[in-house]
């Protein structure tokens, strides 16, 4: 790939422009606001000059609702040899296109899986798609040169190519993404009404299982809007779950031993099948999560404390694949929690214990 | 408090055992099995032989379901001046107790809010409730020589005393531990049959809130069994949200404009009503989460490079607040976020850029 034609300078269009910009590529940078173009074009990626001929590829950065009619427009302008959108669902602007009776053949869906919580040309960087998956969507109609243009884009992006049908990825996207963001919403939505007292409870599992409720409102609105189908499909199986447990937690309470005993076999299947979902969740390098040991040690709040303990860490030559660090209600005490290969954690807490370090086990 | 006798020598008994005998009380260690008796007075959590006389405090440290009659036993025997229980739930076994028509003024219910993965003596630790919550719950009844006795327990424990009333305390753990378990399980749960491509796509944010669903199910049916009412109750107001989120999803698949605005008015409404849940949820120190800026730095998978990254910062005399390490899908690369304070973190980007470090904003 010689020449692009980078289409929305927002955080994604702009992150792709410099990735490519700084490996030689040359790219031209394009948005309905020539502001945001021209800002994209003094952090250094690419010329908001249009191109004097058609580029080798077009990529489409602009919001999902305006997807479709500007890959329409750029092929009618005939403005590449291949095309590619980067919007966050892929099912419904395929349709869309389809709908517009285009020739798709040039065409290619993709969805980059990495974002942050600023968005715009100055929130971009080069590295934004380091190492994370970068779905594209091809069909049979799609033009093999097209698809080697997209896996030159994420190679050049240093991503990680991931070939989804365009409905699997919407599907995928749901379940990983969309609906724990939404239970997660609803289970700190639970803590609006609670007493002061109760909130004080709160222990690292909860702020776990919260920690994304704290993200935007309006943008998750967005995301959401533009994939409800699915989205709701996994929902409605949460919920017939919850109902599930809510009921055993009922039979819990009854006088009655077969009862309680249902009540309690209910329970302890949706935390068994938990388990097994929870097992398929890649952890480090895509793999299944290991299961590591965890080195718990006291820390107190002086800035410096966590360098000694990597310092010591390094010294034990142990390599640390987590970390947690967990701070105690109404305390300076804090507690780092180190995960381990099982074989280094004795190790691990004989040198740090050595060092003076207090290891909780 | 001089002298004390633990009833009950597993985790939470024989670590408030080595608390007081590492203080200089004079423990006394019964337990059913007396094997597990003499492992903590091995561990120099105090004594198995019995107490000559009455004790100051006896701490009922056995299951719930035996908490009730022990504390019963240990009462008409006149064992000492207080009694008081650890027991996870506290709604019940004080009704039980009231039903055996005992004098109640010497008796204080109490929850140390810690716990670990293993259990029984051996996993023991004297700071296991250093800077956790530790509840008491007593009556009008209840002696102020007794509620004294306690406080000097949970200060020796080193724990923060905090009081409630026994059901709410089991309404709160309801909605700060219980329940979020729950929740955790069923989202996890929806992973089981998933496509290997689509579980490939999970994040950070899935896997935080799916984190405790790896959690033992013996263990968490024993807990929840002993506290059905109040976890059913909080579940049936998330199982509304979730049915009332459903709905709103499936109106903005609708060709109607007023349904579609109905559907996005839902959405955004418990997406904020999360984002406002989770802003009580309390950071470090017991605090409402500060709001951190977070420094995101790419690092190799060689040991070493932690501690390089912790003496930089270090060396930059930045404070880090908490730390989360996000490896990425099918690469070696990872990136390790640091969060610190706002006023920190352009200086603390410099700093680590200075160094070497690559960054991403």
């Amino acid at each position: 790939m010689r020449t692009a034609l980078v289409i929305g300078t927002g955080l994604i269009g702009t992150s792709a422009a410099l990735a490519l910009a700084g490996r030689g590529v040359t790219v031209h940078l394009r948005d309905h606001d020539p502001e945001r173009a021209r800002t994209a074009a003094a952090l250094g990626a690419g010329t908001d000059a249009p191109p004097e001929g058609p580029v080798d590829l077009v990529v489409i950065a602009v919001p999902p609702a305006h997807t479709a009619t500007t890959l329409a427009e750029a092929m009618h302008a005939g403005l590449a040899r291949g095309y590619l959108d980067v919007a966050s669902v892929k099912g419904r602007p395929r349709r869309e296109l389809e709908g517009l009776s285009l020739d798709l053949s040039a065409y290619i869906g993709s969805h980059p899986m990495s974002g942050k919580e600023r968005s715009g040309p100055l929130a971009a960087t080069a590295d934004l798609f380091e190492g994370r998956p970068w779905v594209l969507t091809p069909t049979r109609d799609t033009d093999t040169e097209v698809l080697n243009l997209a896996l030159e884009l994420v190679a050049l992006c240093r991503a990680v190519p991931v070939v989804m049908d365009a409905d699997a990825h919407d599907r995928a996207v749901a379940l990983v993404s969309h609906t724990p963001q939404l239970v997660s919403s609803m289970v700190a939505a639970q803590l609006r009404e609670a007493d002061e007292t109760a909130v004080r409870l709160c222990g690292q599992g909860i702020r776990d299982v919260t920690r994304i409720a704290a993200s935007d409102p309006r943008m998750w609105l967005e995301i959401l809007s533009a994939n409800p189908g699915p989205v709701a499909d996994v929902l409605a199986g949460v919920a017939a779950d919850l109902d599930e447990t809510v009921r055993a937690l009922r039979s819990l309470q009854s006088s009655d031993d077969d009862k309680r005993r249902e009540g309690a076999d209910g329970i302890e299947d949706v935390l068994r099948r938990g388990t097994e979902g929870r097992a398929r969740v890649p952890g480090k390098h895509g793999a299944a999560p290991a299961v590591y040991e965890v080195v718990a040690v006291l820390i107190s709040d002086k800035p410096g404390e966590l360098a000694r303990i990597f310092a010591d860490t390094d010294r034990a030559g142990v390599n640390i694949e987590d970390v947690r660090i967990e701070h105690a209600t109404g305390q300076q005490a804090g507690l780092v929690q180190l995960m381990v290969e099982p074989a280094a954690a004795l190790g691990l807490t004989a040198a740090l214990r050595e060092r003076g370090w207090s290891i909780r086990q």
